[in-house]
Order: structure tokens, then sequence, then C-alpha cells
């Protein structure tokens, strides 16, 4: 039994609030279940040194915990003056997640940066970012097809992530932080819309994991984020069509 | 003419979402019309080192703005690895500001941090985190009052903040980005409900201004920041009455 | 009674030593009281990149105490790795008030950086900066004119800095150390040599001030600076003069 | 073809050089062909703050390279003055895997900390760590066994790591600095000695993988960590064993 | 032919104000000729870490340029973040050399700190800084005595430093600026009043040099160094007699 | 009696494996008895800022510890976040000294870096880096010349460099870290190879030394020296010559 009374394969409540905030080319509230993430996608018109002059764009990534989004409160990563080695992971691998999805070539020179800010963390804050931050990403580059700032679509799919996870013996989808603090094995998946894998991270400090095990947690990520891409798709489709009257 | 159509001394919308968070002592978000800060207390059994053992408590704060809460994205201070001196000015100030209204023995051991996040920025942060960090505090106070770990309110008064300056030759009240790049004078004024002032800090790097300058921007102050102590005090209320069915 | 014996309305003993050192374009010693800062003007042939190739010049300051400039001893900024939120804040008021007496178009595409030292501390350090500041600038600014680096001068007017407070219920003038500590209310106040204000900061931890409070220190700045400006002038005219044999 | 002339399912040359170093409780120069790196196990009498008081050990890791380590010459973390993504990334990865051998409790209140410092990269420094880092680990272990400064081995088997990828197009085992560079698709996985997983991280920057690639990576390091068990376990035999005349 | 026109073997003039602090347990202004360095001492009545327990004390000292001391103006490093390699190493020699002079035993459990600040350079401030450091030193510990902090003078002896170097083919003593940045030898010499050395620090970027040219140098050392200790001792009796009326 | 069973002049074993690294331009690892120490020599086609369009060339150095090549773990300094005093004296010292051996003009526009990363240390790590330093940057110019980089060999002469101190009352050559951890006094010679000095670095913590003492210790350096030089010429040659079959 789920502390949360879902089924295994019974994903949070998902929710998109897209155009957040007013400033950046794409933004969007995400939230899976109380882990509420907001992620913004600012565009930039220049790249990185070691991409000058080749006629391509970047994607980067950076996320950040609120001190208090969490249960108790964390230092600041600013007034501690770096950024933590868990902060530095994630935001790589978001990083990595979302270039997987774009063609950087037609992108152009211009470098769009998500930023992942965690409002409230109740678990799985990796991968709302990389759902969330994805959604920002389609906004932004909408924008950009708009002003024509770039000329196609660089984007050739979507990517969406959950984290399965082997919870009382059980394999589970979509693990909040009642089960991610007591999980045997904890597991981030990010996928395409093609069902192609762009990324596992699977760790077992408890309970090393079988290959059974291993098979039957990535056969709940793939239906996970299946719904999840359904979901993404529907809240970038509501974006862009004007609220009726 | 104010870029936003109001009067000299309207302010802005004021919004205050209570207990915008789960894990906070107390919480909520503030909006002053686009600018919007997240504020939460936390409580914690300890005091800084120079007050142990003097049955004192503390109240401090920190202050931070997401990269993209602006117009441009500003770096981020968790990553260029030091926060900047507006940030440290700022928290400063809104520790000040908040530690005049309670009295710190009748806290006790305890340090009530209060951080203030920008998620999007308008102008008048500083006020806003100033103005919310009061209510946000007062949820922390009350809580811990419920959950007996004080047993007299150490509050004893509120607090309010809001900016004021010379516009276009024309003093107005609670400036907004557009007016706030533009002004010549601009003024951060911290009341309570007494009426007395709690901190000024007024800058003129374009205009000096004169005494009777000084003193139109301190009138509209004034009467702004007693439209801000009401509105807290409503919300305040509004969060502890339990809605209707 | 003030505890050096002053009347409320009484500055302490000023003194300007200019030329203290010989490699900055402008150097003086200021001492108000005990308080001593040595505050030094360098000129430098490039601006911020923020203004690159709009014609302008920019002036900033820094700020530093050195360890045993206090009572007891603090804790070199420089071995800590970061300069403290005090400091920061001081070296961007210093920065302001300064930036306020002059023509950033007339001074040309050059930088000017005013340092203050703090060599020995008796409270009033920011303000015994900007005073002193003001006549550090001067003598470089006279140095650029007659090295026809510049060729008209840019200041339009004089800047100073003196500190008023309520020590024991009575408004004072130019806080000394033993004063500080103990005032309810403590203001900073800076004001150009037509009387009209460039910076108020105001702060009541203890007691929150009234407004004719405010008006009584506000009364007693504008005659402080005003014997202030007079000193500062008379230090230039004979820094200029060659002594007679 | 590989580069290197290997069959796919083809390790390197693995070297141990047992003892490398005569300060640290445990050692081992680690060879995977032209990668060298060094892992010192080092045992200190205290436990991270988090663990005092509760009677278990802790064992932590730390990676650096030798900036000349590799091809071009990269900047000395201890000179730019942090620690970048990946080092910190690899180190933690490093301590979870190690931790996942040992019975914590059973390892008294004194904390391990592996150092692996790569002298020469060629690809595969994160796997060649965690496969040496068990080896100086186990010579640690074996240390604190014969000086009694624990009377049970804690170790409850053994972990070694590889590298598997998909190079033009084929799965192939432990890849060097010439496949890694190339590779559509990396893989580091984990495993202890019965066969289950301790850590698997996939990626794929260019090219998403199917579930039947990822089953063809997963069983060709099943192969690789076998072998590489072995050659842990003889080396440590061959350590124990005086040389004979 | 020297440029200021001294002979190989002359000293700069050299000034101690005594007591130029009134906050510093001991302080002293050193002036070897335009070379100007503030020394203060600091008691505090704890040890390091190291040290506790064992009832011994400790000298430490630090050493700081401010910005414009310098022919162009130099970063500060409070600003940079930190301590460059060229500080630390004199703060270290100054350190040394100091302790040097004293019975750590007989201080007991106090720390002293020697803070070196250079005012204005122009040459040897390292030098310099250990000579003024001695006499601050010595006035803090009559300072201890005379407050009975200390029962017993721990000072065994008094120590002071010079530079020399070959200038123009020719040993120079205590070089200023002008020499310095041209001379192809330089070297630090620090000897006691028994006549022995406590370190030598010789330099040859240019031209290395022979066994006779350091005999040379440590010859005019010895001279100039039996100098300053004459007027140390002076300097430290005159500051202890009253002025006559 | 020397712990070690040597003679007042004797040095330890000697030992120069050239090429330890297949990256580097030049490296060796170097061996003073049970100090152990690898230095790397890279090229890169650029210089310091303040060599700019020069024509000249530039030598530096930097020396790392790794964090148990000491009898107890020392904090690595890469996650201190900075290198700590001790380092930067050192590495200061490297740099100085080899670039004393080098015509910097010959070098042309080109940077040379020598690491020195000390893999085990007993004593004497700087001057086993000097005198590896040389041999792994003449390996590096042999490498320029061959690759046609530079036309002439700028390499002027050769660089070594030994320690020598006072033990037990007697002056000794090379002291391992049992003798210097008790020396009176330790001293740093750097010599090239015409008998000439290039530093001195003598220090006395605990009893300063005499004038004759000094003269003994020099002698000892000079011997020493000589034979280190012999050793470097030897090894260099013998990397030169292609291996007998």
């Amino acid at each position: 039994m789920r502390p949360s009374g879902r089924t295994p394969e019974q994903l949070r409540e998902i929710r998109f609030t897209c155009n957040y905030t007013k400033h950046a080319e794409g933004s969007v509230l995400v939230e899976f279940g109380d882990t509420r993430v907001l992620c913004t996608a600012s565009v930039d018109t220049s790249v990185p040194r070691f991409l000058k002059g080749k006629g391509e764009g970047w994607i980067t990534a950076e996320y950040g915990m609120l001190p208090r989004s969490t249960h108790s409160r964390m230092e600041r990563e600013a007034g501690r003056g770096k950024q933590g080695g868990r902060t530095l992971e994630i935001q790589r691998l978001i990083g990595r997640s979302l270039r997987a999805a774009i063609d950087l070539k037609a992108l152009g020179e211009n470098t769009i940066t998500i930023d992942c800010d965690v409002l409230q963390a109740d678990g799985g804050t990796r991968t709302a970012s990389i759902t969330g931050g994805f959604v920002a990403l389609s906004i932004a580059i909408e924008h950009m097809l708009k002003t024509q700032r770039i000329k196609k679509n660089p984007l050739h799919g979507q990517v969406a992530s959950v984290s399965v996870g082997i919870y009382g013996g059980v394999p589970v989808l979509d693990l909040d932080y009642a089960e991610d603090s007591q999980a045997e094995t904890d597991m981030n998946v990010v996928m395409n819309d093609a069902g192609a894998f762009i990324e596992i991270q699977g760790t077992a400090e408890g309970h090393a994991f079988r290959k059974d095990e291993l098979n039957a947690m990535l056969e709940l990520a793939e239906l996970g984020i299946r719904e999840l891409l359904d979901k993404q798709a529907a809240a970038l489709q509501a974006a862009k069509t004007p609220a009726a009257a």
C-alpha cells in the first residue's frame, strides 16, 4: 500500500500552468502532486565559447531549490558560496535530456537556458524539472518562430521523465517523498516520444536490484512517460489556443 | 501621467496568498501588481552564536531573485559563488525591519528565518518582501503559539513598507519598474502601526531632493503604509478563519 | 550629556591632511575626532563594460577597515574570502553619493576609484569616507585638469555627509562610537552645497522615530554638513596654495 | 572494428598494483589499459556530524584528475577554487557504490575516505576508480582487522564497475577514450558479486537507445564485471601472500 | 650610483611612530623612506586548535597592501575573494620571524596577531613589516606585563630585517622600489640581536649569484640590521618614557 | 646518526622515470627516496596577458599534494576551495627556479606549465619538484625542437635543487621527513650547472644559525646539487637513446 493510496502504476496529479511568468520567452509552473517547480526558458543570442562560429546553438539548464521548499530549511546555496554536488548533477542531467530533443544546428547561434526552481519539494523534483523544462522550452521555441528569430522548428520530438522505484518490495511509479525516502531502489528515466531511452539513472544504496526488477521498473517508466507526454502536448496545445469568451 | 494609469497616491493591486507552501511554519505569496514574492518563515530552535545563553531569540532574513524574475536573465548568485551587494543590503534591511516588530526576549531562544524569493519582479521587491515577510512571520508566530513553543505573542505591532519617489516631477506612491527606472528620486519607507518610522532610505542619483519634496514623499508613504497594514490584518484574519462550507 | 562633552549640535574636530600618499592622483587622510580614514582617488583611462563607447566616465568606491581599526580585532575580509554585507553596502553608498557631484559625461571615458580605508574607527566611518572621498576626488580632478586629461571641471558642486541620531532622548550631531552603540536611532545624511539631499538612511532597531524627531535630526544634519562643506573648501584651497617660505 | 583492435566483449588489460603508497591504510594503482588511477583508503576514527553517536561508520570518496592526465591540459580545480560538476558527480557515484558493499554498523564509528586520483586518463576513469577503490577499501579493512580496530569484517561482498556503449552501431565493453568520444550511447554499470545491480547510468546525448540495445549492453557489462571481480580477488589474495623467496 | 643618491651601505631614513592607533595593545607606523607600514599587535586569550591545552601561545601575522599603496592601483584582495601567493608568502615569513624572538611557553595560552598593512609602498615592505612588527609586538608584551596578563617577559631578544641586493653590479643595502625593480639579485635577511640568522631568502631571476656576491650581501645585511636593532630599541625606550613637560 | 643510516653528505636514492605519462610533451616520475613526484610539462601556444605581443615565452609551475601522499590525510585543496599559502609559495619557487634556466625570448610566444604532483611525501618535495621539473621541461623542449615549434634550444643550462639542514647539531644533506620534522634549521638551495645560486631559502624557527653553519650547509648543497645535475643529464640522455633490442 502506497502512503498516498495510489496504485503502483498511478502518477500523482500532474498540472502545467503555462506562461506563469511574464518576462521569460517560455515558462510553466509544473506540479507533480505537491512537488512544484517553476521552469523558465530564456533565449540569448549568443553561444558558449566552445561553440563560437560553428553555426550551432546550445541548451543549458540550471536548478535550484528555495531554502524552505523542503521539510526542514536548507542553507541557501548563494549564501554558502557554491552549488552542491546534487544540484550540479541535476542541472547537468536536465540539460543533457533536453538537448536530446533538439537539433542544435537548426537552433542557430542561440542559447536557451532552462531555469528550474523548486518552490515546493515532495519527491521527483528532477523528473518534474525535465518534464516541465521541455514545456518551457517548447513555448520559447514557439516564441522564436513567431518573432522570426528562427525559421524552422528545431525540436524533433518530445522528452519527459519520471521516477520509478521499489517500495515495500513492489515496483512503483512516480515516487513521492514519503516513498522516496524509504525506497530500496530509485531510478530516474528520461524517454522521448519514440519510446527510446535518453537517460537511465538507477541507484541502490540499500538493496541491489536484479535484472527482473530492473525490467519491471522500466515498464512502469514507459507507461508513466507516455502519459506525461500526452499531458505535455495537451498543455502546449491549450497554451496556444486563445481561451473562448 | 503614470505608465500604469494609476493616480499618484494609488497603490498597485495588493494580494496575499497565505499558506502558499506546506512545509514552512509560515508562508505567503505576496503580490504588489506584477511583483510576486514568495515569503516563508522557518522556525529553528537555536540562536546565532552571539546570542547563545542570553534567553533571547533572533529574526533574520534572506533575499533572492530567480534568474528570470527580471526582464533579462540575471546570473544565478549560487552559480557565481557569491551574493551581490544589492542582495546583502536588501536582506539586512528586511531583517532589521522585522526585528523592529518583535520582542526578542519574548521569542525565547528561537530563530525565525524569513526567506523572500522573488518569482517575478516589477519594481518594489524589497518593500513587498518586508510587507509579505511580516505576514509570514505572523503566521509562524501563530503556529508557535498553537504548538506551545512559546506562551505569549512576542509581536508588539505590525510592520509594512512601501516605496515613494518623484516621477516626472510628481511625488508618487508604490513605483513599478517602468517608473522606478526613470525616477529622479526613490525612497523606501518602513513604518509600524503606531505611525512611526522604522527605516527611511532615500536616494538621489540624478536629482538631489529638497526638504519639501521629502515631506511630500513621506506623506504619501504614510498613506500607503496605512492601507498595507489594513490589508495585512485582513489577510491574516482570513487565514485564521476556516473557510465556510 | 554627551560622553565627549560636546553640545548636541557640535561636530568632532575635523582634519583633512591632503596629499597624504604620493602615488594616488588624489589623497587625503580625513579625521572626524578619533575616526581616521585614508581616502585615495585613482584615475584609470577605461570604463566598466556597461559604459563602453558611450563617451561617459564612472566614479566607483571601495571601503575597507584594517583588522585592528576597531576595539576588538575583526577578521580580515581578504582572508575570509569575501566582503561582508556592511562593507558592500557602505561602498555602494559612497559611490552613489560622489557620483551625485559630478557630470559623468564631462569626465570622459575615465574611471575614478575612491578607496576609503579606515585606519582607526570611532563611529561615523561612512560619513567621514564620503566627506573625505569628495576631497580626494577633487584633488584628482584638479590633477586631470593640470595634466590635460580633461578640459573642463566635471564637478558641479560639493558633497559631504554626517550622521545624526537620538541619544538619551536628545537629537545629536556626528555620533562617536560611544554614542552610536547606544543610540535609539541613527541616520546618515548626504547633502550637496545647494542644501539638497542626496541620500538619507535612517534606521531604528530599538525605538521607531516620529516625524518631529526626524525633522530635528535633519536640521542638525544640515547645520553640520554646511560646516563640513566649508572645511572641505578650505582644505582644498590650502592644498592648492604653495606654502609660504 | 574497435580502434584498439579489441573484440566487442574484450576488456582492456587490467592491472592492480596493491600497496602502491606507504602512508595509506589501503592503496592500489589500478590500470584499465592506459587509464591509470591511484586509489587510497584512509581510515579516520570519527564520523560526519549526521552520524555522530549512532554507532555507525561511513565510506566517502573523492576524485580528482591531475591537470595533464588528459590529452590537453585542464585547469587545476584547486586553482579554480572549486570542483566541477563532473568531479562532484563522480565522487558521489564512487561513494554510493562502495557503501553498497559494506555493513556500516559493523564498521563502527570510523570513516574511510577513498581518494581516486587519475594519473593518466584514457576513458573509463570512473569505472576504474570504483573497481580500484574497492581494492583499496578491502586492504584498509584488512589492516583494521589486523590492528584490531574492528573485530569482524564489515564487507559483505565485492563491487566492480565497467562501462559499456554503442560504438559504430555495435555494443562494446570497456570503452577507451577513442571510443568514448565517438560513442552514441555510454553506460556505466556497477554490480556486486551476487550479480545484482548497484548503479546504472546510461546516457544518450546523440542517439536515444532502444530496449534491446539496453539489454545487449547490460549483458556485456555483466560479463566484464564478472571478469573484474575475479581479477580483484586475485590481486587481493596476492597482496596478502608474502612473495616466495 | 644609487637612484636615491645613497651610498651602498646606507639605509633609508627610518622612523617609528609608536602607539599610532589607540585600540591595539601595540602599534607602530614604521617608515623605511617612503615605505610606510602600519603594524598593530592584537592580543587574544585563546590559541589555534593545534595548540589547545598545551600551555603555549602563538604569534601569527597578516599582511595587506592598500589598493593604492602602489604606483598603479592594485585590485583589493577582499574584493577578489582571495589573498594572492605573494601576500600569503609574506605573512608566513613575518610570523616565522617574530616567533623566533619569543618563548611561546612563557607567553601562556595567548595569541598575538601582528597586522602589517602597507599604506605606501616603495620597496622593502616585508622587511619594514618584520622590523616594525617586532616593535608592535614588544609594546603589546609590555602592555600584557603591565596589566598582569603575563608575569615574565617572553621575548628573548630582538629581531629585525633588511633587504640587500646587487644593483648595477654593486651590492647595496635596503633597496627602494627604483632599485628593487632593476636589481639582478634580491635578498631578504632576518637576524636577531645575537647576530644569528633567522631567515635568508635570496632570489636570482635574472643573474645567478656567486658565493662571493652572497657573502658581500650578507655582510651589508648584518651592518644594516645592527643599525635597525638600535633604532628599534631607541623607539621602544622613547615610547616607555613619558614626554617631559 | 641519521635515521636512515646515511652519512651527512649522502643523498637518498635518486630515480628519474622519464616519459611516465603519454599525454604531456614532457614528463618524469622523480623519486628522492620515498618522496615521489610526478612532473609534467605542458606546452601551450599562448602567453599570459602581461607578455602578449612581446615575442617572449613563459614558464610557470603548479604544485599539489595528493590528499594521502602524507602520513595523515590532508584535506583536498580543490574541495576546500583554495590553495594554501605553502602550496602557492612552493609553486612560485619552482616557477622562478626553472625560468632561471631558460632564455624566454628564444622560447617564442609559448607557455610551458610544469605540474608537480606529489604522489608520496617523505621530505624534500619542493626540491624534488624543481629537480624533476627541470627534466620534464627539458623533454618538452626536446619535443618542441623535434616538432619544429622552436628552432633553437632556449635552455642555457641545468637547474637542480636540494635541501640541507642542521640535524642533531650536524649539517646534513637531503633531509627526509624524519629529519625535516626535527631539524633546527632547514635550507633549500637551487643552483645551476655553473655553480651559481638561483635561490636560497633558509629558515630557523627553532635555533638561529651562525655564519659558519650557513657556510657548512651551502657546501653540502653544492656537493649534492652537482650529483643531481649528473643524474639529470644521464636520465635525459637515456630517454633520448632508443633502448637496445
